[in-house]
């Protein structure tokens, strides 16, 4: 008889995870508290497009889902940056046919539920889970009789309800720390005829030191803006209290945007203000019980990394089951201490990212040590990879590794930026030299 | 008409928040979940006997409780250290006149209780909090009607209810970090006639690097023993599971110890092991709703200093009472803001000190260290106080300040301690010159 697994959250680990198992052979009921989106549309409080990289496109292409994806995905291969006048910069993400690509979350979804629907998931929407029982493997849905599964995978995301049952046993660790910055999200819409009016192939950032905007295009020729944005202080969502204050502020820090954003007062006043949440938590695992995605390790966004974290999730644990012929026994200890470096790492690396998006990009000396790190690629393309590259374009390395590589290239890349007469040197600079000189210091 | 402030929790702290509370004329109800322990008795899971230091007794001393409390209590001059072949080492903890207290938990609870309910402090025993709503400060005890305070104080520990109310509201940081460690009582019962069998003013140490054994004496002239111990690993508690291998163990790793055990089986074998965790939290303050001592901010205990903090969150709650006359709009948010960086200082002190004692306090190295900062205490008694102390006797300074010094301090000793011929030129040492160097350097 087939093993019976449960999922909770039906979004897109969820999902993803459904197709996996059920390729397997596992019959997979997927148990979802909201409804159907593909029925009632996308409820709001969350992202409304995503950046997916290589470490998610992989994970799609092991069930065969990333040429479906990749149709409606529009690549963006490096960050435009949108000066206070308007002025645009534009810096690649890598070498060429290196890019990311901003998807839809409502298409992607619908995607992988179509996918697992047609491998036999039963997907059971408006089902709320009111109690999980760690030591009988049972779920409990809007206080039914408990139901018992072989498995339990929460894939419930920052909030997880199946966390809440781990989290309540002795010796579970857990933090949940927010930034001091919230977000909203905000529209630019089509030109005539459709026509993209900002740069199409190009994630946009206005970044203001302490703040910034984003903005990332959709297949209809709109732009989905965030304001990321301190709740308070002086310049702050506090202090944005009337219409005038609003209009104001964005005509004063992204004159360029505002004149795209008609309907810029509308968003603003509808939209909700979200917080950001970085969730560590240890042991994955109790029993037959296992966390994934978000709700094992929720980040901030500012890495692009949250849904290629889980995607990649999905991808290893369906490594480890071929590996252990399914014996979760094995499978489970496993996937959680192989995880949780990671999942940590590119937790800490989401946070640095924050500072670098919004703050350095606009900043000449950050921009030249960028340069020269492109440089040392160019010349050493298998012994200096940014941390970017590593990170977004390098599904093999493992974001620990990427991590502990960046630090390095860190330390190495400040003591070069204090190379006087940087500039008209940088071109020269031998890297085995300063690498052996700095191992020996 | 009296405000009327509940308090969740009648343990050390939300007892002797009440005193403080009904003596500025509050109408003050404590609801605790257990039973009356004046009449039924401690429950188990929590230590028997606790090291009252200045903080504490400051905090007791302004309510007029301190003379009681040090009639009951047992002055503990120094740390005693005990190795494997039982030979003694004695280090004092600080100056002629400086020490710390052992005392009962069940007796300072029954003394702060009794003077509380002479307050016309309300307390309702087994009573269990099922609710909080922090909109409406509204409290459900098992289920019945919620009732209306003017105020809310969670003092209900580290797995504090009240605490549970703030977790699901948007943007509280949290966390809970176990150590690996549990810990196991134990009993030396008193000799004849009352006999103390190990020395009466000494906390008893036996250092174990990856793990200790410690004693702490009781008015009957027994000892409660408390192994530190880790769950899992070569040397633990999960390899420890016939009464052979816990007296093997015993009698080879505490053998001076291990004789004076008579009851060791059965107490190893009935008492639980509990688990040690870290609670970090903020903000501590929501709406009217307050948490104090371990509710807000559990430690490990370490440092001995856990009540004594709690005890100081109620003295400065009341001090800024007192200052603001009763203005909780003032106090709430001055309370949060001045405690919360004293709380995570002594988190962190407390986690530091168990490596100095399972491990540091018998290298001696550490011990000639210990010997320099007595000798510069002694030299410049204003200038340079031994971290040790600054924490247990000096309630002047915060735990945040003597954090900070004592990280200072400890960059000076780690240079002091690389002069060479250090221990026959240490006591010439000139701690003004040191400073100046490391400072300029």
């Amino acid at each position: 008889m087939k093993q019976r697994i449960a999922i909770s959250g039906a979004g897109l680990v969820g999902s993803l995870l459904s197709i996996y198992l059920a390729r397997r052979g596992y019959s997979v009921t997927v148990f979802e508290r909201r409804g159907d989106m593909r029925k009632k549309g996308a409820e709001g409080g969350r992202s409304i497009n995503l950046a997916l990289s290589n470490r998610g496109l992989r994970a799609l292409e092991e069930v065969g889902l990333a040429g479906e994806i990749k149709k409606v995905a529009i690549p963006m291969l490096g960050r435009m940056m949108h000066d206070l006048q308007g002025n645009l910069t534009f810096q690649a993400y890598g070498k060429e046919g290196q890019f990311i690509n901003s998807v839809s979350r409502s298409a992607l979804n619908t995607v992988l539920m179509n996918a697992a629907e047609q491998l036999g998931v039963n997907f059971q929407f408006e089902k709320r889970i009111t109690g999980v029982d760690l030591e009988k493997t049972t779920l409990s849905v809007q206080d039914s009789k408990p139901e018992a599964f072989d498995l339990i995978i929460g894939a419930d995301g920052a909030f997880s309800v199946v966390r809440g049952a781990l989290q309540i046993t002795d010796r579970f660790n857990f933090s949940q720390d927010y930034i001091d910055h919230g977000y909203k999200e905000l529209q630019v819409p089509p030109g005539l005829g459709g026509a993209f009016q900002l740069e199409q192939h190009a994630l946009h950032i206005w970044p203001r030191e302490s703040y910034m905007m984003i903005a990332l295009p959709n297949p209809d020729g709109s732009f989905t803006c965030t304001l990321f944005f301190p709740f308070e202080g002086p310049a702050s969502f506090q202090k944005l209290n009337t219409n005038t204050e609003v209009v104001t502020f964005f005509e004063q820090m992204f004159p360029d945007a505002t004149r795209l954003m008609p309907t810029l007062l509308e968003d603003f006043n509808t939209n909700p203000t979200s917080s950001l949440v970085t969730v560590r938590c240890y042991p994955w695992v109790k029993n037959k019980t296992l966390l994934i995605g978000d709700a094992a390790h929720a980040i901030v966004p500012f890495f692009g990394q949250g849904m290629n974290a889980g995607f990649e999730d999905c991808r290893i644990l369906n490594q480890l089951l071929h590996y252990h012929r399914d014996n979760w026994d094995h499978v489970l200890p496993e996937f959680q201490q192989a995880r949780k470096k990671n999942a940590d790492a590119i937790a800490q690396l989401a946070l640095d990212n924050f500072i670098e998006m919004r703050d350095l990009v606009a900043d000449a000396d950050f921009l030249l040590r960028k340069k020269i790190e492109a440089k040392l690629h160019e010349l050493y393309p298998s012994k200096w990879i940014p941390l970017y590259s590593m990170v977004t374009f390098y599904d093999e390395m493992s974001y620990a590794h990427a991590y502990d590589i960046g630090q390095k290239q860190k330390r190495i890349m400040d003591e070069v930026m204090k190379t006087p007469n940087l500039e008209s040197t940088w071109l020269h600079l031998n890297l085995e030299e300063i690498v052996s000189k700095l191992e020996s210091s």
